[in-house]
């Protein structure tokens, strides 16, 4: 068998073996999506096609449908309501590029660069509507109800890392209660829907949800790791966003916690104060070297993702758990 | 009785009639809302409080339980659901307001102004999905239906309105075409859910949507005339706004219409090419004065007033058709 053969021989984790198994669904899919984007008014399917369409690894939905297939589920439902995930995903990506002042995401301009602030809020309210519009054509009150929660701790949890910007007295506590929030909780509403759409047992929903909510927080760590990491230069993306956004991810929460009244001083000035130069994305890499701190965020990823894979134990052993073990595997292994 | 006696005494039309008739629910509809922006992120609470709590008439939730009164419905539900139509509606003027730059609304500062883009956007997300968890908590399709429809639409003519845009050569049709989107949508949503929860025949739910878009498409001639008139100074907001910000809105495309090579290139200077001065203002009123555009924008207003009015012939006669027959008047005569 391909997965078990790709895990045996130790091969690099990829996501091949899970977009393999839901490969014909996804592309029913990203039919949804592009039919789903259509309007009459021209710069909503072109914005939204640029962000929809152009890249993203399709996580989010190839979740769902994943998790629709671990529980026996035969039906057609889960395409459209994975389609209506990857809608709450781009929606709010358009927001948070708005807000973030970001110049790339996957390597290219994101759609805020190319067509301002406000196409970009409206899109993202359009594809949020679109989402909701296509829950309510599945019609289940129960879907409805984990994805419409879930956007509003998304919601909850990108304020809080708003206000927790630039706070260098920033806790470990409070940062795992953002990316839980703002990341964790749309993973975990992702895989919840699998076995709500197969009418599974509560148990099992229960399970499914900490296995992506665990998956969503070991993948936010390994994020926030490697926007210090050399590795994030060879992903074709830059290094130092969140430095230079004064965001205090994990990694800077370690390192202030360990470092003398000088290097508080250091983190106070660039990211309290936003005043940086040139060689300070230089200065903060190489005192995150100094304690250790990308190495402590990585060994927290492997526990939550060890925690995931725990999660899928009650499932029946196959391809599609090996797959959903090595997503795990692939999030966490992607940071060397 | 006082409705009748004000319309007979040709009383200026107000919205009292229609606050005291709806007044008992509208007190449960503001629990709802404050009780619903809670969230352990403090800044949520503060920030939509300032924009929900501190002011704006509440016109889309009384029409909510108005609508649902006409129907004769006895129930509890549609409080939550005006709540519902007034979350929806502060997101979009948060999200509004964030595209904009627009300094006054109601006469107060925006949220944008005191908090910033990225909390504005952020707090609008998480109102949006808090209607949508209270029409869950309802648990009718239908009602999830009809709003999700109407935020997609709404979205829309938010992106439609950012197209015209600056672009002079917007017809009335482009204009109107946003205004029904933008606007008028909502009212009409708001409206059907009255009879929608009151279990009453499709076509008395038309009728009610009917009212309710005639209503919103004249309110919103009537806030674009505004924009250029004195009246608008009275009532605490500034005047041209939407000049400053080059939105074709109809007065202009009407004196754009009518106007020579001289007066097209006037606006092409200000609206398209956004080169303002201290004295243009001034002359846009007075070309706009000239061409009797105002006026005919009012006289459009009247004519989709007397349609809303119409809407509501087939609904039994009483106190709550008369005080939603006094709000055309109230959002009509208040150009004067």
């Amino acid at each position: 068998m391909a997965v078990a053969a790709a895990l045996e021989s130790k091969e690099k984790p990829s996501l091949e073996p899970l977009a393999r198994l839901v490969g014909e669904d996804l592309v029913r899919v990203n039919h949804h999506i592009v039919a789903n984007m259509q309007s009459p008014v021209a710069l909503i399917p072109q914005l939204a096609g640029h962000i929809v369409a152009a890249g993203g690894k399709r996580l989010r939905p190839m979740l769902t449908l994943a998790a629709a297939q671990l529980c026996g589920y035969r039906g057609e439902r889960h395409v459209a309501l994975a389609a209506a995930v990857e809608f709450i995903h781009t929606a709010t990506l358009l927001h948070d590029d708005v807000v973030d002042e970001s110049d790339l995401r996957r390597g290219i301009k994101t759609a805020n660069a190319l067509w301002g602030n406000k196409a970009s809020v409206l899109v993202g309210d359009f594809l949020f509507s679109r989402a909701f519009q296509l829950m309510v054509a599945d019609g289940s009150l129960e879907v409805l109800r984990i994805l419409s929660h879930a956007s509003a701790v998304i919601a909850e949890g990108e304020v809080l890392q708003l206000v927790t910007s630039n706070d260098i007295s920033t806790t470990e506590e409070a940062y795992l209660a953002v990316i839980r929030a703002k990341t964790a909780q749309l993973f975990a509403a992702a895989c919840r829907i699998g076995p709500v759409v197969a009418g599974r047992p509560a148990a099992e929903a229960d399970a499914m949800e900490a296995y992506g909510l665990n998956l969503g927080i070991a993948f936010q760590l390994v994020d926030d790791m490697l926007d210090y990491s050399a590795r994030q230069a060879e992903l074709g993306k830059t290094v130092g966003d969140d430095f230079r956004d004064g965001k205090i991810t994990l990694p800077i929460v370690l390192a202030i916690r360990q470092g003398d009244d000088e290097e508080r001083a250091f983190w106070r000035r660039t990211l309290e104060e936003q005043e940086q130069t040139q060689a300070d994305l230089a200065r903060a890499q190489s005192l995150l070297r100094r304690h250790g701190a990308l190495e402590a965020t990585m060994e927290r990823a492997r526990t939550y993702g060890a925690e995931a894979r725990r999660a899928l134990s009650g499932f029946p052993p196959g391809p599609v758990r090996e797959a959903l073990d090595m997503v795990v595997a692939f999030c966490v292994e992607r940071g060397f």
